[in-house]
């Protein structure tokens, strides 16, 4: 039987981030990661359903057991990235419960604190992080796939870890 | 050959209004108008899914030519809900760009000028506004139908009445 699979996405209008890490009896592995880039920019009807379709994909291809997104909150450095963010994390929202996905999201902060043991760290600090606990020679670039893949982390340490399942019983 | 038809929303994660005007001689009719109401409170990804599926089915059998939106801002009382809102928005954005209609957004400021000739008008003054052009006999409820007639209003008198093109030749 497959391990279970954890789908960490950093969503954003221009660039969405995602990756898939499987839970296997060493850790978790990535399946997939990658970015979908907006054809469309600044029109949000088309980059939207480029979103949905693409994560549609994803889902309906590594058939991933969780979703793993950050939380968004209002006090970000610019409020109307965050509305825009919004309507990124609605389709991915929606992507997911078409696929009967079940959705979590963590505080920026805890991501980087599950992590690096900061809840500060800077980002670099923590694209470390997910390079050496996930065994990557480099790394993964764009910046958002490796974010992508510190949220499906924190969701893998906080969640998987936690609820004391050795993985290979998956 | 039928009119134009102008479907209006006002977006919401607990309820979400619509209204469809058709542009006919003698100016706008209601077509069809109504909410979706939540019936999952709270749970963002269930949410999003009724509101899409609700206005996809809106969309599939009114045949809208134009979505009309109002614009989001950050400086909202409480970004949250905008940010809320936003999630909302993203899966209406979605149904029109899958259905290939186009979407227009208006500031709130805006559509209350244009329908009671003050950008700061209260809301019920808006409403009355509503029930008088659409000949309705009272202002329809919830609140939010009204709203989101208002909104479909504001794209008629700003760009199909503005264009000049008589009713009629739609």
């Amino acid at each position: 039987m497959d391990g279970r699979r954890i789908l960490g996405i950093d969503p954003g209008l221009n660039i969405t981030g995602y990756g898939v890490l499987e839970v296997a009896a060493r850790g978790p592995r990535v399946i997939e990661a990658g970015v979908i880039r907006g054809k469309t920019r600044g029109c949000v009807p088309s980059r939207v359903k480029e979103i949905y379709d693409g994560l549609t994909e994803v889902m309906s291809s590594c058939r991933p057991n969780v979703v793993s997104l950050e939380k968004l909150y209002s006090h970000y450095n610019r409020p109307t990235t965050a509305i825009l963010m919004g309507h990124a994390r609605g389709v991915i929202c929606l992507a997911a419960a078409e696929a009967s996905i079940e959705v979590n999201d963590y505080a920026a902060t805890k991501i980087k604190k599950i992590l690096t043991g900061n809840g500060r760290a800077p980002k670099h600090q923590v694209q470390q992080a997910v390079q050496r606990e996930l065994n990557l020679k480099s790394i993964p670039e764009p910046a958002d796939v490796a974010d992508a893949l510190a949220i499906a982390m924190c969701h893998y340490y906080l969640v998987e870890v936690k609820s004391g399942i050795p993985a290979s019983s998956y």
